[in-house]
C-alpha cells in the first residue's frame, strides 16, 4: 500500500523528504506515461472542488490533472453562488461534497479549514490554499520544479523576492526547503518582510538572510523566486511604484545572475518579470504550471489507488 | 423495455406506487453494482441542465449522478451569464439544449415550465423544481430514503416540520406518501401553514393533522421530516426569532422521540437541526443526500436505457 | 496526415473551397457515425475554453461537440471571476490554457486576438468569434448547413436580413461565400448597412445587391439568414420599433418565399422570426444549431487525429 492512498493533503508541514522524493519519482513516471495509460489511472474516479476564493488557476490545474488520469470533475469555483449563500456551514458543504465525489479539493480563506474538513468528510481532503501560510500543492509542484531544472536540492542557493508577509505560497515553500539543505536569501520591501514568528521552526534548519536589495545576492543564486507585490498592500500609491519598480526581473537584472540561474513564478504574473525574460533559458514559469499539473496528477493518483500506480 | 426509457420526469403525481417501488428497486441495484460495471450504464452519454434557479446543491447531485454512471454534464448553472440574458425564450434554450445532450435537467421558478418543456425538447426532459410545487426527484429521494431506512413506509407516522407553505418540497413528498397507507403530521407556524387547496387530492388519500406545537406527536412519529424557515417569510424580525427557537431539533427534542425514529431534512440546514444531533443513529439527512445520487442516477440509467440496467 | 491536424482554425479566409468541402464530408462522416464508435475519436483529450466574452450558445456547442466523441473540456467561461482580474495578460492566459488542455477555443472582442494567441500557444487555437469580423466555426456550420439543406451553394441565391453593420457573424459568412458561385442579397436598415470596406475582397468574387426592403427579392431567394437587431444600437426607441417591425419574418413574407427557400439564424432569436415559423418545413435554424454541432465535432476530431477519423 502506498502512503498516500486514502490520505488528505493538509500541510506541507506533514511530509517528511523522503516522502516528498516519492512524490517526485511517481511525478517522474506520470510524465513518462502514455497519455492514454495514463487515463487508465483514475477512470472514472470524480474530483470535487470548493473553493471559498476564487482561484481559477489552481482549480484549473486541478481539472487538468484529473481529467489527464481519466476522472471528472464537478463543483463550486465561486461558492457567492452557491447554497453556502443561503448560510449553510462548511461542515455541512463538505460532507455533501465528499457524497459526490472520491476526493475534495478545498481553497478556504481560513487557517485550519482543510485540517476541520478533513475531519469532517468520508473521502480525502486536499488543500489548494488556506489561510496566511498553507497551500501544500504548491510547494510541491515548486519543489519538484526546482529538483528537475537544477537536478537537486541539497546545496542550492534560493533568493526568494516580493511581498513575502502575505504570499502563503512563500511560508509552503519555506517549510518544504526546510527538509533539504539548502541556503535562503529573502528579498522585500521593508513592509513587506517575512513574518518571523511564522518561519521560527524553519529558521532552525535552513540558514536565511534577509535584505532589501535585490542585487545583493543576484551573482550567486541558483533559482530566483519571484512573487507578486500587491498593490492593495500600500498606503499609497507612490509608496507602491518606488518599491514596485525596484523587483522587476528584467534583462538586466538577468545578466547580473548566473549563466544558469532559473527564475520561477507561482503566476499570475503582473510585471514582476519583464516579458522579454520568457524567451530565455533561464525562465521556468510556465514549465513551472506544467510540472504543476502532473505533480497534482501522481498525488491524485498515490490518493485514490491501494497500490500507487 | 422500461416503463421510464426515453419519458420525461415532470410530477412525481404521474407514478404510481408500482413504478415508484420499481425506480426503489433499481436504485438498490444501482448501490450494489461494482462502480466499475456502474460506469458502462451511461457511458459517453450527456446530461445538460439548465438552472433558472440557482441550486448548486441539485445540480451537483445530478452531476455526481451522471458522472457516477459514466456520463458527463454540461450546461448553464447560473442564468444570468447566459444567452437568455439577451432575451431567448425558455422554449428556444429548451430546444438548443436538447439538441447538445441525450437528457435535460430543468430547474425554473415557474409552475408547468418542466411541462411545457417537455413538448419542445427533442430528449427526455427532469423537472429538477418548478413553481411552487414539483420537485418530482427530491420526493424519490426522500420516499426511498425512508423506505430504506424503515423497511417499509406503509403503517408509518410521518411528521413534516417547519415551513409547509412555501416549500415545494414538502408538496411533492405528500403527493409522494398519498401511494401509501400513512399518517401525516404537519407541524408549523400559524403563517406558515400548508396551502389547503394544494393537497386537496391528498387529503381524500391519506389522514392528517395540522400543529403549530411540535411537542405534540413527536413521541410517536417514525419520521420527522424537517425544513427551512425562511427568515425573509417573516414581516418582522422579533416574529421570527420566536417561531425559530420553537422548532429546532435538538438532543432535548430527540430524547422525546422513540428510539427509532429517523430525521431527515432536504439540506442545506441552517440551525433548524442541532448540529449535536448529526452523530446521533436517529441523524439520516446526510445518508438521505447519498441516496439521492444513487436514485437520480437510476432514473438516469432507465430513462437513457431501453432495457434497464 | 489531414490537412488540418494540429492546425490553428483562425479565419475563414484562410480556407479554400476545397478544404472547406473536405470539412463538409467529414462532417458527414461524423453523423454517420455510431454514438459509441464516435466516442473514440477524441477520447480523453481535453478542449480548454478561453471567454472574453459571454457566449453560452458558443460555448456549449463546443462542450457537446467534444463530449460527443469522448473528449472532456474546461475552461474560464466568465473571464470576470479569473486571475486576469488580477491583471494577468492575455498572453500568459493562453499559455497556461494550452498547457492544461490539448485545443484551446477562445472568443475575445478584439480583432487580431486568436492569431495573437495561436503564436504563444503551444497547442492549436480556434477562434470562437473575434473582433468585428471573424467567426470562421460559425460560418464553417452556415455553410454546411445551406449545402446540407439545399444540395448545394454554387448558383444559389441567399439573402442577408438584420444587422450587416455589427454582426461578425455575417462577414465570416460572406467570406466564406466567396468560395461558391453565388448571389447575395443584403436587406439592412439604412444605420446598419455592411460596412463596405470590410467586404472589399469578397465583392470582387460574388455578386451584391444592398436593400432596406425585405420584399423586394423575396420571392427569388433561396436562403434568408437572419440575423438580431440589437436595440442598443439605435440613438432612440422610436427609430428602432420602425426598423424592427419591418424585419420580422412572420408566416406572411414566409407566403411570398418560393416553396422550398430555407430559413437560418445564428440564434439566439428574439422577435427577428415568429416563432409560427419554427414549424414550416423552411425553419432550418434549429437544424443548423445541430449542425453546428457536428461541424464542431469534425473540426475537432481532424486537429487532434493525424489521419482523420
Amino acid at each position: 500500500m502506498n502512503d498516500f492512498f486514502n490520505k488528505d493533503i493538509i500541510s506541507i508541514k506533514d511530509y517528511t523528504r523522503d516522502q516528498l522524493e516519492n512524490i517526485f519519482e511517481y511525478t517522474d513516471k506520470m510524465m513518462a506515461l502514455d497519455p492514454i495509460k495514463r487515463r487508465e489511472i483514475c477512470k472514472g474516479k470524480t474530483l470535487s472542488y470548493l473553493f471559498y476564493e476564487p482561484s481559477t488557476r489552481t482549480r484549473l490545474s486541478f481539472e487538468s490533472a484529473i481529467a489527464s488520469i481519466g476522472g471528472n470533475s464537478l463543483g463550486i469555483s465561486d461558492i457567492s453562488s452557491s447554497s453556502t449563500q443561503k448560510g449553510e456551514s462548511l461542515g455541512d458543504t463538505v460532507k455533501i461534497m465528499s457524497i459526490y465525489s472520491d476526493v475534495l479539493v478545498l481553497r478556504h480563506p481560513l487557517d485550519g479549514s482543510s485540517r476541520f474538513a478533513s475531519e469532517i468528510s468520508s473521502k480525502p481532503v486536499i488543500n489548494a490554499g488556506s489561510g496566511t501560510e498553507e497551500h501544500p500543492t504548491q510547494a510541491i509542484q515548486d519543489l519538484f520544479t526546482i529538483k528537475k531544472e537544477k537536478k537537486k536540492i541539497d546545496g542550492l542557493k534560493i533568493g526568494i523576492v516580493g511581498d513575502l508577509k502575505y504570499g502563503r505560497t512563500v511560508y509552503s515553500l519555506l517549510s518544504g526547503l526546510g527538509n533539504y539543505d539548502v541556503e535562503v536569501h529573502l528579498i522585500s520591501p521593508e513592509s513587506l518582510r517575512i513574518r518571523s514568528d511564522s518561519i521560527y521552526d524553519i529558521k532552525k534548519k535552513i540558514s536565511f538572510t534577509e535584505s532589501t536589495d535585490i542585487e545583493e545576492h543576484i551573482d550567486d543564486l541558483d533559482v530566483v523566486y519571484v512573487t507578486r507585490i500587491q498593490k492593495e498592500r500600500f498606503p499609497d500609491e507612490e509608496e507602491y511604484l518606488k518599491v514596485k519598480g525596484s523587483y522587476i526581473i528584467g534583462l538586466d537584472l538577468l545578466q547580473k545572475m548566473k549563466d544558469d540561474t532559473i527564475i520561477l513564478h507561482p503566476l499570475p504574473r503582473l510585471d514582476e518579470i519583464a516579458t522579454d525574460v520568457d524567451k530565455t533559458k533561464n525562465a521556468k514559469y510556465f514549465q513551472q504550471a506544467e510540472y504543476g499539473k502532473y505533480t497534482r496528477a501522481a498525488m491524485l493518483g498515490l490518493i485514490l489507488n491501494e497500490n500507487g500506480f
